[in-house]
């Protein structure tokens, strides 16, 4: 017989999975790469590997080019970083060498493995064992150490745990599968400490933080009768709260949570008059076709460009975008609605 | 051999679940009530089974005291309220009979099932079918569903997902189990829309509601160092953000996810000259010690109290309490501080 379409992709996936595996059987010594910016997905698959490997006995270290963030610290704790010649470079969640960062780009041709979940990833490894339904990279990660006969405790039980809670906003976005909250599952029953991180991770807020989010709010601003929101960031306001772009996550997603607004509009000031935009929609606008005329781009519900001149000039010219999105819309919508009368 | 304490537990909550079943299967016509003020688990547990007993060709109906909140609309979608004579009433996620409200008065002394994960269930019903590890009513009923044999649909697996995620603030509060994470991968599987339900529920904001967390952020005061965080809401900010107590939910939290803070205090006017106050600690100070002294209480992490009086006065009053509890604690640190160094 035969075996289904389904069979062999699933077959082919076991194949990927082992050949990752052998690869990281036979290294003696890995240096395990996480990209710039880390966050919790890239570093909880790195330091899960790392931890993993040690057991197994081989000379493990993790680098980055950026410094950790320092509420991830339970990662690595008890984790030295060491110096030695690598047999070989293993890459977690980098979907391109652009996302090295300096420290790193050393090591641009010769990353012998990566594991990643991005669909967007170019292929600079030698192998990669990519799988786009994972949720994140720790999704994949659970698998190649099971894989590896390695026993998870609680410290690889908290790498993986965190990097399936932050890439999915603790399980809210559309991107968590069964599969997903069954690794969050497995790695609880192993001893991760989830009510801690998802405290730590996602509810524990600075004062310049929360004093950023209160100015964003007192500069919201409605346009189209409430169909549009917008909200202006300054450099000013970083100086003020003393908060940094790490920080910075979620403050755009402010206004696209709000009923009745179809687009959100975050304008930051990146420079003088230079202005970074973030467009979030409910996915009845495109907001990428509108960060297009601007030479930006993105997804249907969120999407970014840069646009220079005076903050009067850019938000016009934002605002007239997306008017003429919305006529374009709505006109489409009433052929469609006139269609339907039709019949 | 005798069955272990852990067996014979297992043995005896699936007794409990078989009675649950049976009282259920016994039944031709059901009332399902639910508790007033009516959240994602009450309604999730009561049209989940509501659903599943239609299925099996049962006469069933849904009542509650107060009106479901429009953003639940789905769970009820396409089901009709019916007049009828019950054979049996199920309570579902209702611990006392304080919670059914004026509607359901008359029900109080006839209710033949009830079904519930509150630990402080008062057992007012003929049988209680009560499961304290659960995180939600949704996954004890997941449980009954599937012993009542009926295929779990779409609209089903939305109702249990509802109340799973609601319950556990989307999986990310401590009652949160690797069984609560198993039940909702199971739903999603079923059919759940587990990335609408979560954006609907969790990610989407009234412009009141958003006017109210402005409003808080910009009452923010701060004691103690920064080891207290203070808001006080009024009346008048109800008045002037339109919000009435449905969309109040979460607004106490603001104060104590703050980096720093160890006891977080929202101060809420009720009427001329009365407070009521909820208290949030990181654990460390005890909220419900502190609420005692004022006739209220509540838990460890989470209390609350009424105090009657001018603000300013409430104000110090709540603060002095705090002191207290800072010198108690801060005393009894110091003493095992040194006892530590003794050894």
């Amino acid at each position: 017989m035969q075996p289904t379409l389904f069979e062999t992709a699933r077959s082919e996936k076991s194949e990927m999975l082992g050949k990752a595996v052998s690869i990281l059987t036979d290294a003696g010594s890995v240096l395990i790469l996480t990209h710039k910016s880390p966050d919790g997905d890239t570093l909880g698959s790195a330091f899960a590997l790392c931890r993993a490997l040690k057991k197994l006995g081989k000379q493990v270290s993790v680098i980055c080019s950026d410094p950790f963030p320092k509420k991830y610290y339970y990662l690595h704790e008890g984790i030295e970083s060491m110096q030695f010649e690598p047999e070989l470079l293993v890459a977690c969640d980098i979907a391109s060498i652009n996302l090295f960062g300096d420290r790193l780009k050393e090591y641009e041709n010769s990353v012998g493995l990566c594991i990643d979940h991005h669909p967007s990833n170019t292929k600079y490894a030698e192998f990669t064992l990519l799988e786009p339904s994972a949720a994140a990279t720790c999704e994949i990660m659970a698998d190649v150490i099971d894989l590896l006969d390695v026993e998870f405790d609680s410290d690889i039980a908290n790498c993986i745990y965190t990097g399936v809670a932050t890439d999915t906003g603790c399980f809210r976005y559309s991107n968590t599968s069964p599969k997903t909250l069954r690794t969050a599952a497995n790695m609880i029953e192993k001893g991760a400490r989830a009510a801690f991180i998802n405290k730590m991770i996602f509810e524990t807020k600075s004062r310049g933080r929360l004093e950023m989010e209160r100015l964003a709010l007192e500069n919201l601003e409605y346009h189209f009768n409430g169909r549009a929101a917008l909200i202006v960031l300054t450099r000013s306001m970083n100086e003020e709260t003393g908060i940094d772009e790490s920080e910075m996550e979620g403050i755009p997603a402010i206004t696209a949570c709000i009923e009745g607004v179809e687009v959100g509009i975050t304008i930051k000031e990146k420079d003088t008059d230079v202005y970074k935009l973030s467009l979030r929609t409910n996915g009845q606008l495109n907001a990428s076709d509108i960060c297009t005329r601007f030479g930006g781009g993105g997804h249907a519900a969120a999407a970014g460009c840069q646009i220079e001149g005076k903050i009067e000039d850019v938000k016009a010219a934002i605002l007239e975008s997306v008017s003429d999105a919305f006529s374009v819309r709505d006109k489409l919508f009433s052929v469609k609605q006139k269609g339907a009368q039709k019949v």
